[in-house]
């Protein structure tokens, strides 16, 4: 062996096995030791470096694991004859990318096209910094996160089981999550379910895009809420169904109004206990007649109980779901406004008979989510930091409306009218009539401030004009701002 | 306040300020300190518990902080009037789970029903022990999973950037993943693209799933490879699209034949590098044919690169996207082969043109993967530890295929036909000609061995029988053990 010039310093940190690994790679990756050559002995090379043989033993184990070196047991070890390098790059590396051809959007599917062409939420202040911002919406108290806590469970359940957790689980989801939210469900929400009925899902949004694909054919017709959270409709877009906006009154959905526009719809979509954004809660007597329209029509209702968790007046109305032993009623809810969006968990609850459908259908969308958030999220609830969580986010929140409602009837008098609300993250803040609510919400995006406008959730019809105002994720101080901020955009 | 009989213990492993709040929190639930109570002064308690005044402060924060006590300043605390538990559960405990009442198969969509009946693939030893299992297939060698490593950088990751990983991100995924991906494809695999075009999506059963969403409307058709992955094939039947069988010869996807079935086609899916089951590399001259066809018909070709890492013999093919300038292939591969597939992280690669369409659909099917994850696999890539770990398995994944064909050579002959191949992790071994494979899988699985059948794969047509040999996630000795016993199995 021509012995390359290999120079290991003790003082850099790096340890001298992996110094000599690396010199040895680098000496072969420039051939300076060819393919083929016979190495010094570990004994000899370690002699003439002056390091252990040890050392010498780790390096030459690192790349024959890496395939730069090949032993043969009592002929000496070789630089291998094919470097990793050949076998994992192809010969040319590839020109410059080349701009693509203009493709025409005819080229896309008329539902391919149809999705793509869905407007984006329009994010008046989308670009300026995350995390919390007068008066954003949906966005939990992120700085409130028990990151410490989240980070120890992560770190030991890692650690107990890594295993368990690099293989694949069922479809469905991790079953212990299933248990947990079926019991949390049961008892918050009077849910009636078996752990069975529980899907883990990527959040609502593939709750309503798995029901879309497993239930609706192209041009179904599915009821929703109007104004709704038509942000998510894009779903249903994409499943080829038409949307049949459905107005909203103080009794939540007007299901009269639906069954005149289409009697035959095969799904409805709704937020009963806390309409989307309106906030009202769907009457006994809406309950009832939605529960028989779809029990006569053989349809579906597809039950968004999406921030139900923060209730700060009185009991909560239980979910429609448990109101009915037809099963009928779908049920979805997310971690995303409890905990955190990114960790990309929630839950679908489905009659008994259509557990295998969705599971299968799941396989083929992407099998199943993520292992290791669902097993932390697991210890997170048995371990009871679940509902600690929850109840310090409700004070929290409470405190945070409370101070939303003050600024306001302190500084927005004649411009914006805020009344408080028993459950949720944000407020509905009514314009004076006649004043257009997108206009205001430019006015207030040029002074920093997201608030959207009530009629971009609003499909037909020109409603009374108003502001959406969130305050989870927004403390105090900086909402008494941003009241005092929007008051000066708006006069 | 009437003193509630508090036994502290400090010997416990508690702290004293939980214990107190968590006594207090039972005197408050059990009534026996009612809502409206005025608490003892901080002071008072600490003197009468024989604790110092910050654990009755700490104790008294948390109750604060959860919603059991409300505090005036100056005025005292005093138990909340309505107590978190009220607020946060329905009135009546739901009746036991009342037994869903049977759902005609009528009641999904069609397409719906199609996905649900689409079987599972026929797993012979499903339900045995996880993990490693002679010969099991597309598992990668959990055993050599660096979960030391892994869970280091989870840790500092999650220490470092929490807050940044609790908030949505955008649906294309975490933009240094992005790049990293588009980086290591232009060295490795010849693919051309900016980090742009690079999505992260979950798996590359998502790939399928949302370019047969965005590309396909019901009806169109696609070639799909015969033998192929056809469990994949859920996503085309969702999407309501026909499915092509065109057969696979020595050269790969026979071009003619699927010009012959269905020239209009509007997709092709692909494994060219390496075709899935039959190992073969498809030939220049089809490559060339399958472009030309593409873009005379402006048709889509997905390419599915699935195990491209492990090379074991001479350079790789380069990928077919790289191939030409025509943006009308797509390219996608995953994480799940070479790290876990837990992990549910792929990626898809679109032309320009598409981008758009693609991250819009995105949102609408599950907004994005899970955060953490991309984060960590960022880290994984940048500091090198992906190309160590790709060279480690390709090493041993070719020590545990040279193992598998001795074992076979020795052991099999005349039963099973095993050569090696150039790059993957399983073999074929083919059975004498009449040998039904579909039979011999059955007897393996009996013996406790997972060995699909090749004409599970198949959809048309009837080939010669074949055994398919997973070695990836199998260490050599249980190879030779598996082979022993498939041998007395079969003969």
């Amino acid at each position: 062996m021509a012995a390359p010039s290999l120079v290991l310093d003790a003082s850099t940190g790096a340890p001298l096995h992996a110094q000599l690994a690396e010199a040895l790679r680098g000496a072969i990756l420039a051939g300076r030791l060819a393919p083929g050559t016979r190495l010094s002995s570990t004994r000899a090379l370690a002699e003439q470096l002056d390091v252990s043989r040890n050392t010498v033993l780790n390096a030459f184990a690192r790349l024959l694991a890496e395939g730069y070196l090949v032993g043969h047991t009592g002929s000496g070890t070789y630089v291998a004859r094919e470097l990793p390098e050949r076998l994992l790059a192809v010969r040319h590396a590839p020109a410059a990318p080349t701009p693509a051809r203009h493709v025409d959007p005819r080229a896309l599917s008329k539902r391919g096209a149809a999705v793509a062409s869905v407007p984006p939420l329009a994010a008046p202040a989308e670009g300026m910094a995350p995390g919390r911002m007068a008066f954003r919406m949906g966005v939990p108290a992120l700085d409130a996160f028990p990151s410490e806590l989240w980070g120890r469970l992560l770190h030991n359940r890692w650690q107990r089981s890594w295993r368990d957790l690099l293989s694949h689980i069922p479809a469905a989801g991790h079953l212990p999550l299933r248990r947990a939210v079926a019991d949390y469900l049961a008892t918050a929400r009077g849910v009636r379910c078996v752990p069975e009925q529980v899907l883990i899902v990527n959040g609502t949004q593939q709750a309503l895009s798995l029901t879309a694909q497993v239930l609706l054919d192209v041009g179904d017709a599915a009821w929703v809420e109007d104004p709704g959270y038509s942000p998510a409709h894009g779903a249903l877009i994409a499943a080829g169904a038409t949307r049949v906006p459905v107005p909203v009154d103080a009794e939540g959905l007007d299901v009269e109004a639906g069954l005149r526009l289409a009697p035959h719809a095969r799904l409805a979509i709704v937020t009963p206990a806390h309409q989307f954004p309106l906030g009202v809660v769907m009457s006994e007597r809406r309950r009832r007649a939605l529960l028989a329209w779809a029990a006569r029509e053989e349809a579906w209702v597809l039950e968004d109980d999406y921030d139900s968790e923060f209730r700060y007046v009185g009991r909560p109305p239980p979910a429609l779901q448990g109101l009915t032993a037809e099963a009928r009623v779908l049920y979805t809810g997310t971690f995303s406004k409890v905990l955190s969006p990114a960790l990309r968990l929630g839950y679908l609850v489905v009659p008994e008979s259509l557990v295998d459908a969705f599971s299968t259908a799941r396989v083929f969308v992407d099998r199943h989510s993520a292992s290791l958030e669902q097993a932390v999220l697991t210890d997170f609830i048995t371990q009871g930091h679940f509902s600690r969580h929850v109840r310090r986010m409700r004070v929290l929140y409470a405190a945070r409306q409370e101070a939303l409602v003050e600024a306001a009837r302190r500084e927005l008098r004649g411009l914006v009218d805020v009344s408080p609300l028993h459950t949720g993250m944000h407020l509905v803040g009514w314009l004076p009539e006649g004043v257009d609510d997108r206009a205001a919400s430019a006015k207030a995006a040029q002074a920093g401030l997201q608030a959207f406008a009530l009629s971009a959730f609003q499909l037909q019809g020109r409603p009374r004009g108003a502001l959406l105002l969130g305050y989870a994720c927004v403390p105090e101080e900086e909402l008494a701002e941003g009241v005092s901020r929007l008051a000066r955009a708006l006069r």
